[in-house]
């Protein structure tokens, strides 16, 4: 851990994706930081950029941390691994230099920053050298759940996060064995998480939902929806039925 | 659905806590709402009522709602779930009385509305009969994560959501077939859950956090923790160790 005169390392939800749902600490915080760094995919300001566009001062310093790669290649490939270390390990310099010199960085991440995030592969390559503060935020999920008023667990219901990168049977069995499910990176992914949900007799009672929170929302029931095109961060939510007095 | 003269249902979720982790959408709706409703313990100001203390306008009418019972009475007495029924109805009652006579009503609602809370008893009650806007805030899981500096889930990682009042066999069983988990409703299941930890190997890993994000705080491994005594809203977290670059 450095001397108190090196800069603390902020890292911020700014939840699903509108500007009025980050919260009041966030804020404050973003508008204190003299550096605002965030992630983007290479040649596009980024959602995070977009989402704090209000509430950031002109006066701080941005720092745009760009992905080598789209998020959608086989993650199984090496080189896709092997690229990405590098660019974690490339952004966590630049924001260790700015730390170095005092300066306090305020690292967004889009939904809560401990909650599958990117910011997590910063936060522990920067934990042991700087001071570091966690501000929670609304994840995607619950940006979801509020968008289709689709209450996600009841009483002792079990709530799965679910990837629907995973293979098929994975996605069945743990589908089987839960209350209420929540499946996140749809993306290309949607032909075989309908497959598994269907073999779990659970496609009637699962609710597809993207862009939650944002202008482009969209919200439907998932047997309704006809093709399998859907972006990354598009979601299915299979609501509980637990105790309800 | 009533005519756009009847008043407007908030769901607020108050996040974990701090006063400071409302959204900013959430303040603004809750100072804006001639009537603010909460739940508390008989007796008692109640947690909800004390977060919001900073927000609330002296104009607006406070409603609070008193549970009949505690939270730890055995779920499966009948007379707990008849208990409870009457008094969702009585509170659903009181909000609809204000809705139908043209006001918005706010209900505050800890951590996240549609997220194992108290609110969607009464959503579900009043759904059909007035508009109603949900307002998703930072789980009391979230503000565990954040509190401890744990993150909860990477990659691939399958997370799963389970109350602490489930049978140790049922327990023991899903800890066994996820990556990372967070164990909710502590209280008196300390034990119980512990042993299920240690039955599948996890107790190593396991965090044990009771009021994070609040002035008492705690946050310790489990296996440091010696006594078995624990409040309802503690929380156990295992976070997973999936993939990471």
């Amino acid at each position: 851990m450095n001397a108190p005169s090196t800069g603390r390392l902020y890292g911020l939800g700014l939840g699903p994706g509108d500007p009025e749902l980050l919260t009041v600490k966030a804020v404050r915080l973003i508008q204190a930081a003299p550096v605002v760094a965030y992630f983007a995919k290479a040649g596009r300001r980024g959602n995070a950029r977009k989402i704090v566009d209000r509430w950031l001062r002109p006066s701080c310093e941005e720092l745009p941390l760009y992905y080598p790669v789209t998020t959608e290649i086989p993650f199984d490939d090496p080189r896709y691994v092997a690229e990405l270390a590098a660019f974690y390990e490339l952004s966590a310099k630049s924001i260790a230099a700015r730390l170095s010199a005092g300066r306090d960085v305020a690292l967004l991440s889009e939904g809560d920053p401990l909650f599958y995030s990117s910011f997590m592969h910063l936060f522990m390559r920067l934990k042991e050298r700087f001071r570091v503060t966690i501000v929670p935020g609304v994840t995607g999920l619950s940006g979801c759940l509020a968008a289709a008023q689709a209450p996600v667990a009841w009483g002792d219901d079990i709530l799965a996060v679910v990837p629907g990168t995973l293979p098929i049977l994975a996605l069945e069995q743990q589908l089987r064995t839960c209350n209420a499910v929540a499946i996140m990176k749809i993306g290309r992914n949607l032909a075989k998480v309908r497959a598994a949900l269907a073999g779990a007799g659970l496609l009637e009672r699962a609710i597809y939902v993207e862009r939650a929170t944002m202008e482009e929302e969209i919200i439907t029931p998932l047997a309704q929806k006809i093709d399998d095109e859907a972006p990354y961060f598009a979601m299915i939510i299979v609501p509980g039925m637990g105790r309800r007095p």
